[in-house]
């Protein structure tokens, strides 16, 4: 048995971690904090807990975190980076679902973010945790930069025809979709159900905080520099991320479906739909899997992808629990191994 | 390994037995039949399946089905009860997911049912498959009626104070909320997208196929006349049953909530929650869980018990796990141990 | 032309009085007034504006409101009532759609609202604006307190039994249903879309503030003491109340649906469904109209109403204009005759 | 007052019709047919026309039809071609809202549509209803080909740009969204609210019957072929289309914000937002309006162009009562005043 604790567990992210580990046979969860809830049971605040996990929430304290194997940090933006490097020196291995680590330079960071960052030191150190593309790097990393939401599909999408050169990285377009969830559990009038239900509108159509993540990571892939058109917008429903992916085909004979299934063939959390196909997010509802389907419209030289994830699993604690697994030698889907609930 | 079958496999009951199903560690599904989709694949139909389920749906056949060690209905009103003579005469134990043996009076089932019951014989031998009253006959039987889903969440919420004696049997009544997916999956207006989302009304409130299933079995557990007023209504979402009850106490100065916790305290799928809680059906999506709060509103001699269940799971297919399990001999909760999705 | 102002305009009540009130051919919006927005266009916080309206927000002042024909306090409780004397005494005509006059008992309402009230001596002047009850009361009231949107539909769904001494006063249920916008546009954890969207719950089953308001005003019809169970809960769409009563009948052969056809045949906002009909909320969605339903479930001594509105209208906004043309000598259903959306 | 009678009632853009014309000052609405429904009150299917509408369906009948001004068809593709030659030889004005009249090319509509055209004559003698493109040929026709709700939200946001050369024709993309009742009021599984709630999908990506229509009016404004990538997605919401549109800039400097405010200057249903705006659905929620916002994401030659109609409105029913406007000589907005519902 490992001992894990999470910093930072009131929100979307930490409950998902709380739900999923509560169930993994290797792990036992040893410490969960929150400011602002410590001493509440867990199972009070999240009901769905009940009769699993008997913790209740505590003081951050890096004395009792450095206890653990490994930590995870489910907390706002800026918090990680002042943390982690004491639990690093103490042994301790640690993925981080926000952004801290995700960013290889820290100008970028601090442009976006809007804070300087306080290690930049670990930019270069921490592994950026797609298992996909970087596994044999995440197996050995002691930190890890759980990717975004909006990133996890977007990359999942391009990476067949970047790798193999089929597409002008010139001309990418991610018309991308998401579940309210991915707003956070933080109140505001925006995602009032009154406000949100019945409703449907992009948001950050100039600049979104996942577009420069994106952007750095698609560049890695390909090699060239990216042009990306990046348009998110907030879809009436609790989870899920729809990501519809344009671009243009540098060679128009290629079998792009033949190039999914094999670049995806020995993974285990990606699946790509038969020809024709046209995910739907329910079917990734509460499971670690990236379902994806290739389109090419014709007469034309525009491919399209269709990838769907669950926002809060492959896009934040599932892939989460993926990297930890890898990171402390466990079989990759431990814990991850659900149907997703239909209807 | 058990041997288990599924006949009609393409409604909602169905298709969460075989999500259920198809991570019991101690389950083999044997054969999933479907008159209309005979030959194409589960997953193909129920791409949450993708990967866990390899078989095709095919056509009915009881020398197949009497291979197995269980098989379950979850068909039309109406089927079972021509198929299962065969399957028990075979020495295959039987789930019935639908209304056929639930009713005790064949003549009460041609009534609500519009057509005589062809086995009659056999109504006396089924179980009523509600664990939590049954459990010890479900252990011995080969027949089982699984009950239905406003049943199952009503009889949980009245027998604690039935069994007590400490309401008036004249006085019952149950509004009962549920989602859409306890329409099924026929296509049908009224529960199209566009009809039934941002809406909310009752329906039947002059007789629900349920009322006399609710009656029969509360008078079984009170022993008296039961007079209950039921109206059921659609929830604007997808699973979950809400039943408000309420009651005249004959005793207005009994520990109901002590009550509650010891007639449950040893039920694994019944879950009392602390005085002045309000459950929420989301905290039972996907689970085999009842969660239930007693409410007593000062000044006046009237108990609200709020009651809440997954329709497709404690009030059908997870009951049936659970009544299977039973029957085969296994952990009353084997492969009902998940946690439910929130958000 | 009448000039009105509207007090505390950017909640749902103010947003729905300026929907309605644009384009109604007898009024002129003089002022709406808002501490946190003052100086921003009305239009830029709700868009559906654009083009109907041009003004802005401003501070609140009681000489620019005195100006005014009629002003509608649109704002939190306790805030009119300190106010209102001052635009009384100037001879403008007031409707309050929050709860500071409802109650005749000033203990009453500081027990319920956790303030004391600041000018009691109000408390009898105020007329309760339910025009199908206090229609030429209403007509002659300078202040008229508009009823909450709960007791509209049990009120209306209670009266002509209650007039006609049909039923027990003292066996009354009211299992109420809303919408999430009837929480208001307040920023909260609870009424999320990714919390209250596919889940379903009752709340505050103990206590409820519209409890008092509606026993008073069922007590005032009736002539006698009533007892009332009132369970509330939140339905996972945006606007709608359903009301489901129940209440032992005195004499089970009357004919209630003629009494309810008599009772309301000259209601402009009150709609008596068939009998054997289950209403819609959506079929009242923005309109001002009450549709009622009245049910006898066969071989008890039961009667259930099911009543419907839509809480922002009927329930808060449209029932205060229907009272501002009462008070101001225009036509009622004046600026009220909208058809619903459907689908 | 003009007399007015529609084919086919019982749909969506039927009923959309019936509400919005029930309140048009200079309507009186003769007949609606449907074979289905032929006798009953119209009320009885649609309740929230209770009070505003006294009508029953009857058998379609050219002879009662021809009494009309102007007759709508809002009925399935290939109805209105077989019926539409003698209404106009009769001297009845036609609105076609389904697509027999849309495409120019018979050959085309035979391809798209399955079937031969069966007055291919009236093709050229069609006008296309989209009144920011085609006011002055509306006004004089005879028959007008109503447009889709895609190619309505499409071609007005593409418009501005295409005809002032700005962007590149061959480079289009269109990723749209549509609620749920888009897709009709016929029973179907993928539509119910179990399968399409709580969830997000693409839909033929590989080519919509829409695509054809929207190709030839571009390339009709344009004067040049166009190449246009559509995919359409279906939105877990009643109404509301969304328009995610992307093109390359021939000239990246333009100022665009002022080329879309001044080509819509006098358009009474056309609101370009101010710069930096993201429209939402629920803003032209029941009301005619298409709300547009222009976007210019940094670094790179691509525009993005959001639009947002109600599809039922602007996208069908309301749209094609602006075209009768036109065509009786009334003004363009009678009957189209509404605001939208918010929340």
């Amino acid at each position: 048995m490992f001992k894990v604790g999470i910093v930072g567990g009131t929100g979307y992210t930490g409950v998902e971690l709380l739900r999923l580990l509560a169930r993994h046979p290797d792990i036992e969860i040893k410490v969960i904090t929150s400011r602002s809830e410590a001493g509440r049971p867990v199972a009070d605040l999240f009901p769905n807990l009940r009769g699993f996990l008997d913790l209740c929430f505590s003081q951050p304290d890096i004395k009792t975190l450095s206890q653990c194997d490994l930590v995870f940090y489910a907390t706002p933006n800026g918090t990680a980076m002042k943390q982690v490097p004491a639990l690093l020196a103490a042994g301790v291995k640690v993925v981080d679902l926000a952004a801290d680590f995700r960013l290889s330079d820290p100008a970028l960071w601090e442009q976006w973010y809007g804070m300087p960052h306080t290690c930049p030191e670990l930019l270069q150190q921490a592994v950026y945790g797609l298992p996909e593309i970087h596994r044999d790097n995440i197996k050995n990393a002691q930190l890890v930069a759980n990717p975004g939401c909006y990133p996890t599909a977007v990359q999942l999408g391009f990476l067949p025809l970047l790798e193999a050169g089929l597409i002008d990285p010139g001309s990418l377009i991610a018309d991308t979709k998401s579940g309210a969830s991915g707003a956070g559990r933080g109140a505001a009038v925006g995602t009032l159900l009154a406000e949100s239900a019945d409703n449907f509108r992009a948001y950050k159509a100039d600049g979104h905080r996942h577009l420069p993540e994106i952007r750095q990571r698609l560049e890695h892939i390909s090699g060239k520099p990216v042009s990306l058109t990046f348009v998110p917008h907030l879809l009436p429903m609790i989870r899920g991320i729809h990501a519809t992916l344009y671009a243009r085909l540098n060679q128009v004979d290629a079998d792009l479906q033949s190039l999914f299934e094999q670049r995806y063939a020995n993974e285990l959390f990606v699946d790509v739909l038969p020809a024709g196909s046209h995910p739907e997010t329910r079917t990734v509802r509460g499971i670690n899997t990236c379902r994806l389907a290739i389109h090419r419209p014709q007469g034309g030289d525009t491919v399209v992808i269709l990838s769907v994830i669950d926002n809060l699993v492959k896009g934040a604690a599932g892939q989460a629990i993926q990297n930890m697994n890898l990171m402390l030698g466990l079989p990759e889907q431990r814990g991850l191994e659900a149907v997703a609930l239909l209807p």
